[in-house]
């Protein structure tokens, strides 16, 4: 669980074009490719084309899964015996459970005490074990550590994981071959996996596609970060976009996201819960904050994108009841 | 649009296997295979494994779609030049429209005065004409003679139709593809073209498979009629699943209906509803009423599919915001 820039420099090396590529074999006997789709009310509402993907419709309601089959199918069997760990809000660690659940994995799973209840109702019934400490997902982060010296478990990264960064790559391979004239992306950033798939996808085969990242205003550790160019942590993390609720950047992806992303957007509270009422209304998707997120932020530079072939993706639509009830008010 | 006991001996001689596998072919280049999913916690809360094909994922969030693009791929320039005019609640207005504008064909859709107006701006959206006309379904489809004539269009009937029959086919052909341990199939009956597709593919490659129709109590039709062997009409269709609030049968679906489903589950509207919300709860997904209907009666029937391998189809989640917020309340 400790990174040195060695560490992380040979993984990031270790990230490829070729690593989607296999990642999408791996991962093709469990998830179907995803709907890229218009959806003409949506277009109206923000006066531009959109494509959406839609990772919302995967098993576990999240693009979390891609990279979730792709590390559990690389693991040998000594691997599988001994189990993994993992600390999340909520679609990491469904991801972790449902793909160490169909590999035969034990999995444990650490979520902040307070964790979205509905959330961790869905990782107990992937069949994981959870374990609830800590005051927010740094702290069930550190307290994994010793969980897995305890037990012997392998720690998976949410975010200092090549293998999980190729495997959601895949869904970007997806968007390009879809829609080969799209020139901006953009994607909500929690730790920065999804980008750095984007990334990884983009700058092999399309590299003039602009990368765009967004991120909550409360919560914009990695948009501080990238406008000074090196890591900044927050004192707090307080968006109910759960996704997007770290306050420590993660050391992997931050490096390719300083060196490759060409914007980042932040979005307000009120921004968000508006933009999800929106894909609510003109889609009939429920969108979580951080994928509600991602279409606040288009609506927000609507004139900058004018004329422009755009994709986002609906990330995951794991928002609890009452959350919805509250965006469903939002005028 | 008048139907003679020939007419519909020859449509239904012309229905089949292959014409199912044509139309796979044909809508290929449209739409992608929807998602088979388990969701773990509805499994945990019906007591019983549950396979859910996800229809509401594609292209105007219903499964019409697949007919809608089985039905325009096989017009001639000439058809083309004239145009479409068809009616309905929604779902196949919407797939009608799509379809169209994909093929560059006019589509006029006619829905009766106060249809749900997200619907009606959905088939606008889509570049449908539409027009309003009759206090329901039926008057709406009757008023389609008048324009038929006056604009010289092509009808497109909802049910007699065996083109949409095939394309509707597709998705029980993909279930049974994806799961051949299948033995139940739970399908929501309004005019009963979904139902007529499965009929085609199972009987054909399965024939074992036991086929279950739901209808809403309040607009029971089939119902009424599969129970007396032949056509029964009701004076109301008073549902809040507008998919099934047909009071009329069609003679089409009627007659293989007739001949082939093995039972019909009639559901109440709180039951309906109290389905849709535990669908909200355990899926993130929305349910329209039909698709929830479906859900409801494989809970009602919980103890006689003890044991079974069961599918059934999240028919269309195009629910509008008030019916969602009443939903949301339900106990």
């Amino acid at each position: 669980m400790h990174y040195t820039d060695e560490n992380i420099a040979a993984m990031r090396a270790s990230i490829s074009l070729e690593g989607v590529y296999a990642a999408r074999k791996r991962i093709a006997d469990f998830l179907k490719p995803t709907q890229l789709l218009r959806h003409p009310l949506l277009d109206e509402a923000l006066g531009m084309p959109l494509w959406v993907k839609h990772e919302n419709h995967l098993p576990t309601g999240a693009f979390k899964i891609r990279g979730g089959y792709n590390y559990m199918a690389q693991l040998d069997d000594e691997e599988r015996k001994i189990g993994v760990i993992s600390a999340t809000r909520g679609n990491h660690g469904q991801s972790i459970a449902l793909a160490a659940r169909d590999f035969g994995v034990r999995a444990v799973i650490a979520v902040p005490e307070g964790n979205n209840p509905e959330k961790n109702a869905a990782i107990r019934a992937f069949g994981a074990e959870l374990v609830e400490h800590g005051k927010d997902y740094d702290e069930a982060r550190e307290y994994c550590s010793e969980l897995m010296e305890r037990e012997g478990l392998r720690y998976i990264h949410s975010g200092n994981e090549p293998d999980l960064i190729h495997g959601v790559g895949t869904y970007s391979l997806e968007i390009l071959e879809e829609l080969p004239q799209i020139d901006t992306i953009v994607i909500p950033i929690g730790g920065g996996s999804a980008i750095c798939g984007a990334i990884t996808v983009l700058r092999a085969l399309k590299p003039e596609v602009r990368i765009v990242g967004v991120q909550a205003a409360n919560a914009d550790c990695v948009y501080q970060s990238w406008k000074v160019g090196h890591a900044i942590e927050n004192e707090s993390a307080d968006t109910f976009a759960d996704g997007l609720a770290t306050r420590v950047t993660m050391a992997l992806p931050l490096s390719m996201i300083l060196d490759e992303v060409d914007d980042i957007i932040t979005v307000t509270e009120e921004e968000i819960r508006s933009a999800a009422k929106l894909i609510l209304e003109t889609t009939h998707n429920l969108a979580e904050g951080a994928a509600a997120a991602s279409i606040a932020a288009v609506r927000k530079e609507r004139d900058a994108l004018e004329g422009r072939c755009v994709a986002t993706v609906l990330s995951g639509g794991n928002i609890d009841q009452q959350t919805l009830k509250w965006v469903m008010e939002a005028i």
